[in-house]
């Protein structure tokens, strides 16, 4: 692997969406680790996260998977990618989400020209590298073309 | 097909999750109709749900169409099934949801012993039945056994 | 929907494969009709798709429903378009599918300019439209641009 | 992890289905290795898996992959489990497999009571390991019931 340096920061990142927007303040990210070709994010607990029977929502993992997936693409690309959309998920859902914070651990699975296909673990806190996440997603994200980045504007 | 009638009626379904709960405060479903291997149902607006760039998030998307294809699952099984939970979940956005109401028109795929398999296509208020929905959904849910059913006791 | 007509005739389809390569007299598809939007595919059985236990194999299923989708979207862009290849499938096997033909039914369920997603129901013979698939399939393919389907030259 | 001797070898595994079945003469399988929880599968080059534009045929890479996922779960599971049957798959096709020997590298996600879910990464010969597998797959298996297995008898 000749180039290890990611092409985005954790700020940078953290600056592409606006904070004060109320999705991102429903979803509390806090992103921990971005590297070319893999990424960490934890996912502060909310009871609006919870879903009857006590555990964490079904959408609430997508959103988070998705999320880090999406970071570990633009630690490849960089912010020029912004844009990148999600064009498909597949989650599988492993045991109940226990009640509290989520961390997902992304990693690339390729890098093409148009699209990007990555996967996420997700972990209840204090068990992530573990043998027992709770959910495992593959995504695929739609990369704007040279053009469309060049005329996107910068950061 | 020799039983039409829902085992499910829409008063039944809706008292399911209690309306209190902060998740169902957050995703204001309205349930339209449940038949026996169909269901549809409306996600009203909120703010929450916009993500950068003004769509529709992925994950109010792949919400609703969980909740219905749920609904489609205890439309053809009852309310003993409540129990039945996601297990997998595959969705494709096909273009950009504007902000606005969605409404997701879900179907059985089959119905087996202990997995049931259903489909959603989610449209745009006021296009629904057309040719150009903003995402498409399969999932998988895992259905209680009998024994499983019989112990949850009555709704 | 404004054009009914299919942009490929079965004819043209069934010409874009070699009949005598390998691949096609292993599988011998039937292509039964094409249209615009939707197209329905046999396959005549052979000892070589029985898997132990005595069932058709699952790489059969999907097979077939692979070739069939990319029929549904040949149908919609044609012949030009030959080189639209699978970027993924998603599929869930129902129940044992019986030694003897398969029948694929497929649909669009949307063409975008660089994806077309797909699905099909894949069933036993005789059991066609019926409530009993023994596969559901979905599947996305990514589409040459014009410039590249201007370059593919004719058939 | 407490346990890592697989429950089946090699051997037992090769002895499960009938070499001389067509389908196992169409599919040169040669199983590598088998671990508790993950294992390495080589399916030998055969003219009958290319298809047009002269790169190996997606079903073909399927079918080795589905094998695989199969293989690690009786290495968790062992051999009177040879009754699971893949009951979902997701395949990216990352590449073009060119002709030639495909190796497949599989892990188990998670063992559950009734759902195994494993993945592999898909390799060209000499490529295992690297960062441009030519697929990724994630695949789900029905495990028959403490009972199921039971009456099932001995291999």
């Amino acid at each position: 692997v000749p180039d290890h340096k990611p092409r985005i920061t954790v700020e940078q990142f953290c600056g592409l969406w606006p904070p004060d927007m109320p999705f991102m303040q429903f979803y509390r990210f806090a992103v921990e680790q971005i590297g070319y070709g893999d990424a960490r994010v934890r996912l502060g607990y909310d009871e609006h996260h919870i879903r009857p029977g006590g555990s964490l929502s079904g959408p609430t993992i997508m959103t988070l998977a998705d999320y880090t997936i999406w970071a570990v693409v633009l630690g490849m690309t960089g912010p020029d990618y912004r844009n990148a959309a999600t064009s498909s998920l597949t989650v599988h859902f492993l045991r109940p989400a226990p009640a509290g914070d989520l961390i997902a651990e992304g990693r690339i699975i390729r890098l093409g020209r148009r699209l990007a296909v990555g996967e996420a673990a997700v972990y209840a806190d204090g068990e992530t590298g573990g043998a027992d996440p709770v959910a495992h997603v593959t995504a695929t994200y739609a990369l704007p073309s040279a053009r469309e980045s060049a005329d996107s504007g910068s950061i």
